[in-house]
């Protein structure tokens, strides 16, 4: 029923690509990818952030699509990186993150994912949270970003310690694309 | 001779614009304020977000205007914070900075500004650098930002232990406006 449904995707990340496509899967939804870097705006806010991105990309592209963004939300540090999460992965690292967390017990967190849907007539935000912990050193060598560095609530192992089948169940990204879908099929129905 | 030639700040940061508007005094350039938030994009050069803050203010003001931009940048910790230096100190601080550093014997940092001229006809970034040091510890209570743990080059006190006067003899600020108006002065004669 959904067989001439195209959704375009726009990030440089083709894992994230390849995360949403899977998801989209399920609901005989088909994502393309465009693969082009966002322009993102500086703000406090995913979805802020996001919302602006998706405008642009379809001042360009003109056809629907969704823009994602997601960060790692800490509590003792203010939220930090929240945001700039890709950008203090680059340069300060799980590292970084581990040293300025030293003393702090206060260990809570949590993923965050904002996707914008845009075409003609809408553009709506659709987030998804996930809770958990900063562990105390990195494990695990699956996933990106700070998955290795993250443990979701009722877990003991960090996102970097499974597969993305196991992932895929916690995560914000899915949640926020159930979010979005939940809308979608209506939406075109 | 320069009369008539008024150029805009685009700030919400009246601190800034007066040191602008100080410095302006002394080439008989007068600024005007207006204060309005800058949009900025996200990106890792000061140059390239300035510039397209400027491009955007510039669409909405069709008139002669400036933007500047401001960070440190650390070089063992691949010039983080750089253009997220409000946030980066708005979250995790001083401390969170100087934990990150533990351990870190390279303290080599510098201090950018880059402005953007722009007007009907061009755009143009200039910058202006300070080299120093990172300290090891939180000292003196002056100045506001990072200027507590950063220690210029051929000095022993950190800009938070200097008063104004002593301070802006260093400024990356002050050198980045002085490369502006060297060009401005001959784009208008």
């Amino acid at each position: 029923m959904l067989k001439n449904v195209e959704i375009s995707v726009v990030t440089s990340n083709e894992n994230k690509f390849r995360e949403l496509a899977e998801l989209a899967k399920e609901y005989n939804i088909k994502l393309r990818w465009i693969n082009l870097p966002k322009v993102e705006i500086q703000a406090d806010s995913l979805e802020e952030i996001v919302r602006n991105s998706a405008i642009i990309a379809y001042n360009m592209i003109k056809s629907p699509l969704i823009m994602e963004d997601s960060g790692l939300f800490i509590e003792a540090l203010n939220n930090f990186p929240g945001p700039y999460t890709n950008y203090v992965r680059r340069t300060i690292g799980l590292e970084g993150i581990l040293k300025i967390m030293q003393g702090i017990e206060n260990r809570n967190a949590y993923f965050m994912t904002a996707i914008c849907y845009i075409d003609d007539k809408i553009v709506k935000v659709f987030t998804g949270k996930i809770n958990g912990r900063i562990s105390y050193s990195i494990r695990g060598d699956k996933g990106f970003g700070f998955d290795p560095i993250f443990i979701p609530e009722g877990e003991d192992r960090t996102f970097g310690e499974m597969n993305l089948e196991e992932k895929n169940k916690y995560s914000h990204r899915g949640k926020a694309f159930k979010e979005f879908v939940k809308f979608y099929l209506t939406y075109i129905s």
